[in-house]
């Protein structure tokens, strides 16, 4: 019989993006195998989905109540034992809520909720149950990511003393420079996307790379957005002063106008023993700096660097992770957490990070609102 | 039911890292479900990593012959399509011949056999058959290499006039320091490895990499090869020259002592009217020179990239593609040629690039041996 | 008789690394010669710099005032014409101010004055007067920061919309550290530095770059600085959010404890229609973005390139420019003004980019005292 | 009375680039002055240019004769000490003979003669003087190199293995495509440029590096060269394998049609412990690789680099050396020479390289016509 955890899946269906990445990250470490779920709210586009999947068709269910009611009929031995919620974002929280309160471990895609105040009802379930959660605040994945974690946390670079981290991206620029197109895509529809757009979508990626990086929470935000055109309600820019403590502190660059830009998502952390760089779309490269020694350039799967960041480095040196690998090394995580096998905290993004995400968001749009001002967060 | 393709995999049990590889690759496009085969030689631990993989017992079979003999008894419909052979070099020619022989498709490990004389039977074998053949070069199978390949087909840069493919690594040089350490390695050994170390392990592939992207054939070597010391019987580096024609000439340079080089296969072509460079390690950036015009960079999924480059992207610009990527659209590939909705030669890599590259290795072998002569390929 | 113009040099003298920079700046295109001056206090060492430099004792005074008088009793065929002014800071404010009145022209370092108030004194003096004044903002003299600014010029990238500027250097991390060492340095001590360390030294280069490069005026600061610890007195780091307008925002990053960093000012500008990318330490390289073409690469000495840009640029592509040449092609610039060859507002930094420093300067610390608040500038 | 080192110059005039090269390079230490010489065979513009330069009239002579007769008449402390040959490459051997059997150093721009004979004579007649003889082989002058150097003399690598030097450029190409230009350029013209184009312009720079940075001698050469086309004489690209010993070889790899390549000096250079590699166009970072450890980033200027290093680093890190800097650094170390205050052989390359460097050239061709064999060299 298979030891693999039997996972099964929300939404990400047909062409979805988030779907492939989900998928293929499931199956990297041998630890997953995709049983049913509810890929498509239309039965005929679910069921032709799961079909190409291979998936058998009596776990596949023609909505997510179905789902749960089904499987719960299930001998635990064969029943679902994870679910990856990859729907719309308004569908995360009742959607995760009740996976909870079933006894179902989570994935849940990112922005955990649409408001803080949901988030905060999840965490509270979430407490009442005995339940793995994890946010996919994807990037965290990469070998370096964890491997400046480490660093930092065994006091390689010092007391860190200032945080700058940067998500640029230039996609909406020729959506944004179109009056008539501006009006229709839902990133910037305040009713479905919810109070921003750029801080909501990539700023709060950042945010969380800020704070799991370090290991510190900020403490306050001072927000400056922009909406670029007065008819435009969402955010597509915004420059974020973070504040971790009276003398630490730093800022977060994110856009979606930063014309060009692909998604670029870049660290820089400085503290008082050395710094470093890093950067998403060249992910296998770990700049370590200091006062007076050469710069450092890591790299994945040697063995200078740590247990975390090795876990995820699937092949030799010279052969470059990319971002399926980051996502793999997430639900790697989760399954060593579900099997009890986690050894360190970084592994997969908690629903603390969710939470936090949303705080995040809501504060920064607060704080611009009141003409840029220091909100605690 | 099941759509998928279905895979079958000779050896990459354990914690075999090519098995890792093909597996992985085999998932990304939803094209392959693995349905069987023989993992390992030792029962126990074949049925074992089934396990782990989560496969039906009755699929996993005692030894390749029994592989042959059980699959063909059942029907066309449940049995296995093609067959991934990851087995020890030796192992690749009778396997290859006999599934070849028995109407499997197959996607072999490089180098193909372990002398050009069973390759050229193997070829020959292919012939008669009527089944897919592939190679995997996998690094053929990175977007932007394919991006490279489409734009000197349509004429970008001109006529081809100079190659030059390097392929360092440096991962030798601490074993080969040590005198005792060096007599104890397959890859040094002539009787496991071959006629060849460097050459036959990453040479072919940058051999490969040439007559792919030009769409032209080596005419000539001549090499220099290193075993860098007296006893040590097989090379470890080597530079070989190469002439496509009488004013198109190369080089190919490999080597396993380029002492903290990792896996540094990098590309530089140059035309009429234009020219290229690309790195292995950073796959993602394709530099397009010209005469008089700035240097571009080009980047997988974006709409100016050609269809075989975009059909190997799953994730928009500024999501980086890694090395399982690679080996997945080399999968993709296959899974096209099998269900005939290959459009171009490019997908995957055939039998000729499996048989060249044996010629390859033999001819530079002797040339070198001969004085550093040149010899026609 | 020399077509050269005559320089004189106030301060630089001994090891004075910025004395070597300018010598050397103003050697570059044979437009100048070093005809005298004062290089140092102490006479003894005066003369014997001289001596170094084969200059002719005559021309070498034994103090400013002296410079001054003996220079106005030569017939202005044989008067020094130009005078570049390498003094400590508090003493550029006088030095221009007799110079410009007694109709010198000047190339004054950076910072301008060490107040507003001076500055916008100097600034009404040069308004009476006829000559030439250039402060050396070193960086705006590269080839390819030229060719940005007149990319902006004419369109290339759109409206601009967003500008982000970086400096962050690292030097003063160490001695920040130590609670002894920090008390001693001129560049941490009010009363010899002034107002501000880290805004003062190299945000203003950032601010310049801002406005040079853009054409735009920066309307509002919004600064939040960092003393790093209780008793130091000046910022070592300051995050400032800058506004061109409603909607067209950025941020000035500055620090002198981002650990590792060495010299570290990195552009980034996006408009409507592209972006650019520029880092000072690898200055020979322009990064073009658009939302959908490959990124161009522009280096200098292409004919690609603007006038301004060529006529900076001694050698063909591939020779790099350094530091040296940046400076060199401010001298060169204000060589052009002093001969009536002047075509371009760019070649050279003018008194309005010192008063805007100035400005900059005193609004960013007046800003964070105030909470972080807007101030206009 | 001025300490600086009195410089005449051969050529160089006009819109030279050489001429403007040298120029600056010799002001960049305070170490020359330029006191006279032959600027152009055509008198008014060879006055005309002196004038331009600010020199006395007086020290401007008709010819090459007359310099040397008019020099030696005056008295030793006021003749010039040290002549730049910047003459087209015919009139080097008869210049530095010259100018050598009468005592003065020589600083000659590369390469030293048109043949290995004339190099050989020149080479007697210097040990039969006194005098300090450089050859302009620029790109050993980068602080990079230098400390690159000396890590390889101190044994930081190990014993040197493996040597690969290339020198791309493209700017002929172009030239070349069109049969009616290649008839009219001197560089392919053999009466004009001698026996070789390319290996004779670039390859001679790289064989240069090779020996400059390992200390070794390279003893035998097999060349492969291209002229492209069959009407084109001279070689326009070459590989070039060479062997140091038995079993430490290398490649070095020049061509002028690596279309869309500017300047693309670079090395690569593997020992038993560590490698390094290094890039023309990038000159200020260094990177050394070992088996085991991140890759280290080496820049200008700091403590860790040796003196010969640091003596040619005007500036604190971060301000980027450019070809200027370079070339400037070998003025220095002919300075210090001329004073007896030499420290280390690399300071500027010497009448060996400039023989080496001719005999490589001519038996690369050598090789090349005898159908690509090994000669010793």
């Amino acid at each position: 019989m298979s030891e693999k955890i039997k996972l099964g899946i929300l939404g990400g269906g047909g062409d979805s993006l988030i779907g492939v990445l989900h998928r293929v990250a499931s199956s990297m470490f041998d630890k997953y195998e995709i049983v049913g779920g509810v890929f498509n709210p239309v039965w005929e586009e679910n069921i032709n989905f799961a079909q190409k999947l291979g998936l058998s068709e009596n776990r596949i269910y023609i909505d997510f109540e179905t789902f749960i009611e089904e499987e719960l009929k299930l001998p635990e031995s064969e029943r679902i034992e994870v679910v990856s919620v990859l729907t719309p974002n308004f569908l995360h929280f009742p959607m995760a809520k009740k996976l909870i309160e079933n006894g179902f471990h989570v994935i849940c895609e990112k922005p955990l909720t649409t408001t803080l105040e949901e988030a905060t009802i999840l965490e509270s379930a979430l407490k009442k149950s005995n339940t793995i959660f994890a946010v996919t605040y994807t990037y965290t994945g990469y070998p370096m990511v964890r491997q400046m974690r480490q660093m930092i946390q065994l006091g390689v670079i010092g007391e860190v003393h200032k945080v700058d981290i940067q998500y640029y991206q230039g996609w909406i620029n020729p959506i944004l420079l179109d009056k008539e197109l501006r009006k229709t895509i839902w990133r910037l529809d305040p009713k479905k996307a919810g109070i921003s757009s750029c801080v909501g979508d990539i700023g709060t990626h950042a945010f969380n790379m800020a704070e799991y990086l370090t290991g510190l929470e900020v403490k306050f935000v001072l927000a400056d957005l922009n909406t670029r055109y007065k008819d435009n309600q969402l955010d597509v820019d915004g420059t974020i002063l973070i504040r971790f403590s009276e003398y630490v502190k730093g800022v977060i660059r994110s856009s979606q106008i930063a014309t060009g830009e692909e998604n670029g998502l870049e660290v820089k952390i400085y503290g008082t023993k050395g710094g470093f760089n890093w950067k998403q779309e060249n992910p296998n490269y770990l700049y370590y700096l200091t006062d007076d020694k050469p710069m450092e350039v890591l790299k994945p799967g040697h063995a200078y660097n740590g247990e975390v960041s090795l876990d995820g480095t699937k092949l030799p040196p010279g052969h470059p992770e990319g971002i399926f690998d980051s996502m793999g090394n997430i639900y790697y995580g989760v399954a060593k957490a579900i099997r009890n096998e986690s050894y360190d905290s970084g592994e997969y993004p908690t629903m603390n990070d969710g939470v936090r995400g949303m705080k995040f968001i809501e504060k920064c749009v607060e704080s611009h609102k009141l003409g840029n001002v220091w909100l605690d967060l």
